[in-house]
């Protein structure tokens, strides 16, 4: 393509020209803690391998490959991929985590004792048995970040609209694609510069007779001694079909078992098949010659994926040499082997090279104003040129020479990781703003192998898909499973209670006010009885009033008025003395009961409140603003005047096993404590609040029942009981991590109700 | 009941006394409008009488029965019984309507024209068959109001606990209903004086031979000449076991063909069987001797059914007599008969009795505190009794001295009604402070016969019941038919645009943003394009600005500011040009296409703006507030400003034929016309509407496309359209009583999806 930079710099393509399409790959060796290659299978909570979309394993039963979706920026892709490890990390035993390093940890002294993947497809199996007996099995153990980038379909499109080269957008998509590739090939060591991060073999890669690098070098997976085909394994990038035919020479000559056995750092890609290319033309690139980094707890960053993708853009906008494209890959490849195998502290060879190619970068960013980060990154690799112990594999280098071993280091760093994924089991890495039953319902989902779309994170909205169906997920607990009228009917207390009354169920008696004339009109009627005034659809006890032995005509109308401020009709209700819980119930089955309890702590004749308080406070179930399944207990004006109306302060100290509240209200938004209760309750309320339920019509329900003694027996009809709420979006995150009782993980039965045919 | 009164004093009951369940029955004859007996068959219109729960016949073909449910509620009952006369006067061809009066119109000169209720039960005809046979067709042509009452159950509940001379309530509750009985039995003379509504017969109604009064009377219908059973019929109602015992005794004899044939002014009911009375109780009684009221719509009103009420409340507070109770219902039947044959302007020969029952009841208000709105209706009650002309039959006799016959009379109030019931076809009687489309919902249910319940007036939340099946139905297109995922998606533009766009459809292309500096940092992207600013959740055009050819910086900003003022999420969307058309898809298939178009008047080259406005304004269709299909165009500041602009004002008289726009926006709540579109639409795209609706797994939805030239054939992945939006509440009246083009009765197509064995 002539002018190609004149081109780029058009106004119609040069903001189109940042945007792309990306999806990651990322393989892990899983290694017990004290950086043994792991033993154990695969772990079985991960679904099945038949059809993981994303958590599969590469050539190893250790050696877990994450694969993103495609996204069309890298945040998305980092919170993905960053999701996935959390999923994994979690998924494995305990006291197992992941290898932080491309060169695999101390490997077996038996190479029999390399566990190929136990997968169920043949195919794949014998594929893997293929390749331990030509590579040998060691080989096989690297592992790296595999980048399929693309550019955006509306640069292309728009590019394809402004050129007069091409007659189809098929033949321009091949023409870029190949560019980008043919230098990518000629200039990817200074990927491997910056981003190289093998500089040392453990115990077992080289058997005893390989020849290996005396010293440390910037990467040995990109060097001659990394996981590359033979010498005789050439594949020209001069033409789409120069490509395929050599390809598909060296397969019918034998020397690869199949195309993808390519190895090499950047193939063309037209789909998931090799033969896709020759169908489609080429739609994406596929870079594959990226060392984990071992510093980011995901083996990579948004900073070098960002690079990269400047790189790749670069590999574009720069001019194409004259000389032929076979020759420029064979100096390429010469050229990254020598510098894989520099001593990472030193200046690279290339220095020059380098930095014409940043300098060229940094044209490019100001030609078709790249933001001022993206500046700074390419500064970033010229300082990294400039001083080689801030590449990746030069502080490893650093760090050995300060005492750690590389091994040290990567148990080290293996265990940060492992324990970050560890510490909030309640959040999703990449999702933490999220709602904690959307983040636990979507560890779930990734966990069991359900694609998943984020469709929209505020509104924490989702998109499922397993086999060929689709369901769409908002707040954990909205589905497809409820038919929309169940929801219009528990929002609308009045018609909830007129449905529960009909069916049977006792519920509070009350009357429906639409003005504060005609509620104060009433007084009457209620004045001696024990009432609750409430707003009519709002929820989470806003507005409400209770007088549990009638109240004062003023206190009457105060009430009203607080519960006019919420909402255009006010419920005079009977009040119902005795504990409330809630009943979570699913499919006509109660999965959780709840009792919440304010705020509170428990003397031990020692500590003072506000010492007990910032006790209870450690408990990593509690943090603030609801990222925590529990909130943090205050110790604000409500609560110090809840502690003077008991003759307490923040300094008095409760005797043993006293407890003292600090709250009126359960809320666990307060402080409060949640209960699973598992036993005490007798199990006739259970079919009570799922037949409650069952008459709401409803598949997934939050039922509210008030019971005096929830030892005694009861039935529908009864007086034992009364169903205050029932709510269409119960939160459900502080079941499956209660202050006390048995976790309920409802998420997982949403998930089993959605998709059964996964368990 | 000894010291019943100290009894229904007592603040347990006082309240509770007031309480009922109340259900009315009302018959009314078909006449065509000149007051001859309809000649057509029971509106085929009305469903099917087999089931139909609401709309029936009686005796004669021409004899409507219309039967409200049971309510808690005068106010309610009535509000259904005025639905029921709309829905059934709008079925009716509009060249009938109903008599207004208990006595029939002129009937045939032969009995054989007189066409007995063609039902498909070949019991029910029989029935009627014996009838005719023993009473004549004639007799059975009167209509009245039977009025089904019972205590509230709650007052019985208590009444119960207070009380120590029965040990069941059962027992309690019989003996209660027997009282009000037998002194109702001795005293139903007021309620013929009061509401006696029947003076004169027409020609037919007595055979030549037949004796008949010569002088108008109160009640013809109420007295011996009436729809009375042979005098050897006599039920003791002294005890439960007299009266079902005289009743089975009269069935064996052959007096009776079987219990219901027992005429009396007041039945015990146990259930909607005879038999019930002995299985369960008194439950409640039956009053079966109310005349049609003639002067108003529905044969009775709120006042009349009210004090009917409180004189059933004081046949209970009043003390018995002493007096056997076989021996009172022949003075009462004696008395009543003398009554109802007074002349209807002559003062009552059983004044004082009246005065002491009226007084008695005056005391009775006191003592319990009833409202002063009952104690007025019992003071009426004595001036009706001191000047006989207030009496509904003095009325009637009145108009008679004032000119006009009973059967002119009948005529001009029956079209009176029948106009009114005709004016606003889109509303219904009763519920016209509901939405529309739920009146409109209603008419069609209770047309088709299905089960009606209005759970939420406010909230437009319905029950409706066909069969053993409930459907909960909210805003007449909220239904079980949608899964509660759907709604959430269309009330998400983000989430709904991606799954259209995954799907292939044409989105307007665009970007999200949740904060005003990312929005505003975006500028460069959008400056010179087309673009719409929208908030991201909000409906009904609120909040969006749209810049045609690119806008300038600060004009992008303010946009941003009004979108964000209305949401937390903005979008910032490409602004698709042509013409927007809302699709009502409704399982599948698109029920109505409509176009909207700004208030405006076309010209005449005569009337001014102004004169043009008011003479549009006329139009029956258009009213205010949303309880019309269409709004009247103002002129105020906004359509003044829009004449401005175009070099007018409200006195330019436009030229013949041309169209002058006061709006820009075409919201038909701003005055804007509705045009259902029938023609002129390519047909594809009515499939791109049901395509979509269908990727967004909607039953019922509104959904708006941009098409630049409707004429144009287009398809899925073309550029010939844009999906603007998806509505899942989109309105319904709109198309049903359009500006223009063909009505779609949408609500019918509902009720079909959702009961379709109706159809």
């Amino acid at each position: 393509m002539k002018q190609l930079q004149e081109l780029l710099v058009n106004e119609k393509v040069r903001k189109l020209f940042q945007g792309m399409r990306i999806g990651i790959e990322k393989e892990s060796q899983r290694v017990t803690l004290d950086g043994c290659l792991a033993e154990t299978p695969h772990p079985a909570a991960l679904g099945s391998r038949d059809y993981h979309p994303y958590i599969q394993t590469d050539f190893s039963e250790t050696q877990v490959e994450m694969i993103t979706p495609v996204f069309e920026t890298i945040d998305d892709t980092m919170k993905f991929l960053s999701a996935l490890h959390e999923v994994v990390l979690r998924s494995m035993p305990e006291k197992e985590m992941f290898w932080p390093l491309s060169m695999p940890p101390v490997l077996p002294e038996q190479e029999k004792d390399i566990i190929i993947a136990r997968l169920s497809d043949q195919g794949d199996v014998n594929y893997r048995r293929y390749l331990a007996k030509v590579y040998g099995k060691r080989k096989q153990m690297v592992s790296g970040i595999h980048y399929n980038f693309e550019f955006s379909p509306e640069f292309l499109a728009n590019l394809f609209e402004i050129q007069t080269e091409f007659s189809t957008i098929k033949e321009m998509k091949t023409n870029i694609y190949l560019q980008v590739s043919r230098k990518y090939l000629r200039y990817r060591w200074l990927i491997t510069y910056l981003f190289g991060a093998a500089p040392y073999a453990e115990a077992g890669y080289f058997d005893a007779t390989h020849a290996r690098p005396e010293e440390p070098v910037r990467s040995i997976r990109n060097s001659e001694y990394g996981y590359t085909n033979r010498d005789d394994v050439v594949v020209s990038y001069a033409s789409i079909r120069d490509y395929i035919q050599d390809i598909e020479n060296l397969v019918e000559s034998g020397k690869l078992i199949e195309a993808k056995e390519f190895y090499s750092p950047i193939r063309l890609r037209g789909g998931s098949h090799f033969e896709d290319v020759e169908t489609n033309g080429v739609n994406y690139v596929e870079l594959r010659n990226i060392d984990l980094h071992p510093f980011v707890p995901y083996g990579t960053d948004k900073d070098t994926l960002q690079f990269i993708h400047l790189f790749i853009m670069a590999m574009l906008w720069q001019p194409e040499s004259d000389v032929p494209a076979d020759e420029l890959l064979a100096q390429g490849t010469e050229i990254n082997n020598r510098v894989a195998l520099e001593h990472p502290l030193t200046k690279t060879k290339w220095y020059d090279e380098g930095m014409m190619l940043l300098d060229g970068m940094l044209e490019m960013a100001e030609a078709i104003g790249l933001p001022q980060s993206d500046v700074a990154l390419i500064l970033s690799a010229k300082e990294a040129l400039e001083q080689p112990e801030k590449t990746l594999a030069g502080q490893m280098v650093l760090k050995g020479r300060n005492g750690l071993s590389n091994q040290e280091l990567a148990i080290c760093l293996g265990k940060k990781y492992h324990d970050k994924a560890h510490a909030k089991p309640y959040q999703l890495a990449g999702y933490r703003h999220m709602e904690l039953s959307t983040q636990i319902f979507m560890f779930d989902v990734l966990q069991k192998g359900v694609r998943l779309e984020v469709l929209d994170e505020t509104d924490q909205f989702l998109k499922l898909k397993h086999g060929n169906r689709i369901e769409y997920v908002k707040n954990a607990n909205m589905t497809s499973l409820d038919s929309y009228i169940v929801p219009l009917i528990m929002e609308n207390k009045t018609v909830t209670k007129k449905i529960l009354a009909k069916a049977g169920f006792r519920v509070p008696k009350g009357s429906e006010f639409s003005s504060l004339d005609e509620a104060v009109a009433a007084y009457d009627y209620f004045r001696e009885d024990a009432i609750v005034v409430k707003p009519k659809s709002t929820n989470y006890g806003i507005g409400i009033t209770i007088f549990k032995d009638g109240a004062t005509k003023e206190d009457y109308i105060e009430a009203l008025g607080i519960a006019f401020s919420e909402d255009d009709s006010v419920l005079v209700e009977e009040f119902m003395p005795g504990t409330e819980y809630r009943f979570f119930v699913l499919d006509g089955e109660t999965k959780a009961i709840m009792k919440r309890i304010p705020a509170n702590v428990k003397g031990d004749g020692e500590r003072t409140i506000a010492e007990l308080v910032a006790e209870k406070n450690t408990d990593p179930l509690r943090g603030t603003h609801h990222r925590s399944p529990l909130e943090q207990i205050q110790l604000g004006d409500i609560e110090q005047l809840m502690l003077k109306e008991q003759g307490y302060t923040v300094d008095s100290v409760p005797a043993w096993d006293e407890i003292v509240y600090l709250r009126e209200n359960s809320n666990v938004s307060t402080g409060g404590d949640s209960i699973n209760i598992t036993e005490g309750i007798h199990a006739s309320y259970k079919t009570i609040a799922e037949q409650a339920v069952t008459a709401l019509g409803a598949k997934i329900c939050g039922i509210d029942l008030i019971i005096p003694d929830a030892g005694v027996p009861s039935d529908t009809g009864s007086n034992t009981y009364g169903i205050i709420e029932a709510n269409f979006n119960p939160a459900m995150h502080m079941h499956i991590y209660p202050f006390a009782g048995e976790s309920r993980r409802l998420t997982t039965d949403v998930l089993k109700t959605l998709y059964p045919e996964l368990y």
